[in-house]
């Protein structure tokens, strides 16, 4: 019988507005037994950026990850955000362990291959190292991750922060029976986009090849949902979507996703 | 019978120096057996201060950390430096984990005591949880801190990273056989402060006492001894001082200290 794990995804909608972000960190520090938070950028970022007059490079409205843009996100991510994230779990008495992929290289990647565009120092995710993550759980700890990777090379790397807790989720559920919980701005998966009672609170693989193909589900909300699908296949029990606060409240509207 | 762990300090000089730092980093993922590495700052922030147009604040000689500064040392220190070493240990072999005071509450601290001056987010340690720091070491990881702590309410503090290093290598005496290296320009303690030749490779209580009567130990490295003595006194087994080969090579001049 394994034990159950927590990972929680927090975007930039909470990240950018401290109120929220300190409301949705008190609301994490409830939550029980093993967790792990999984934080994406905000726009701290870009404005650093700016501040240092320094211009994104944009293609294919993608931002490239050059040195300068690298050496930026790897100050206000695993810098600036994730110790401040840190210290205020602290403050709330949640263990804290506030990590970036190279650190006990808990999350390998290697620099995404050059096809067309080349992104620069963005990651791709090879795999975790469940092993060490577990070693903090086990120690009482909540690891907190940021969204910077490493190749084992010495090379750091930007990564989509929605990739890693699906990967770091699929990773542990060798170990744990997983919960992933990506949070974002709307209620859960909706069958009216403006609508935000109209929650489709269960899909299973065969409702989601209904609702595809229906068109209810379509667009940008597809390759969000491939990747549950995904991570639902290699292991993980259940995808939650949901508003940041379903991560203690599950009497209010959510969707679940399993298999 | 304790475990050995070996507490190395590299500072500035080398941190600001690319081609010294991956040397050294090399050197030191040769470290045999347990390990920690604290480092210092170097100019990375006072550049990062510059280029934002922020003009520091000094008072006595030492700068204040406003709520700026101590944005700009967090991104610095705990993010760009910090994940930068670790990865390049990474690279070289070393399980290194990165690490603020404020991830898994490893250093506790308190913003410091307004008197004549008020220096700001700047924090002088309480203590260090060496539970989780072991935990981290059992796990086959090594620890790599930066300058920054906090204060459990949720505040990062500037911390001196001297300071850090003597504090980890005190509190991990309870569990540890420690050795305590300081790294710096000089080969030594010297009997003339110009002749890097100079070493004075023995120094215990009593001849410290002459040294002092002597005044060959002076101004500015009394402070730094004192500390030293301190931390011997308190259960560190011995503390080294030399430059940054000798966590490699003992067959050099360096000074060691014991009570």
């Amino acid at each position: 019988m394994k034990e159950k794990l927590t990972i929680v995804k927090v975007g930039g909608n909470v990240i950018n507005n401290p109120e929220a972000l300190l409301g949705f960190l008190l609301n994490f520090s409830k939550v029980e037994g093993n967790k792990i938070l999984v934080h994406g950028g905000g726009k701290r970022a870009t404005q650093l950026a700016a501040d240092l007059g320094i211009e994104a490079t944009i293609i294919n409205g993608r931002r490239v990850t050059d040195t300068t843009t690298l050496e930026i996100v790897t100050m206000v991510y695993a810098g600036l955000l994730n110790k401040n994230i840190t210290a205020t779990l602290q403050k709330f008495n949640c263990n804290a362990l506030g990590l970036s992929g190279a650190d006990g290289n808990s999350i390998q990647a290697h620099k995404r291959i050059v096809k067309d565009v080349d992104y620069g120092f963005a990651g791709d995710v090879d795999g975790i190292n469940e092993t060490n993550i577990a070693t903090f759980i086990k120690g009482g700890m909540t690891p907190v991750f940021c969204a910077i990777t490493h190749d084992g090379k010495g090379q750091l790397l930007n990564t989509n922060a929605d990739t890693i807790a699906s990967e770091i989720a699929v990773g542990m559920s060798d170990l744990y029976d997983v919960s992933l919980i990506y949070t974002f701005e709307k209620n859960g998966v909706l069958t009216s986009v403006n609508d935000d009672e109209s929650v489709i609170t269960d899909i299973n693989s065969e409702k989601y090849k209904q609702l595809k193909e229906q068109e209810i589900i379509a667009d940008g909300m597809l390759p969000k949902m491939e990747n549950c699908f995904d991570a639902l296949q290699k292991g993980v029990l259940e995808v939650i979507i949901g508003n940041p606060t379903v991560i203690i409240n599950k009497k209010q509207l959510f969707t679940t996703l399993t298999l």
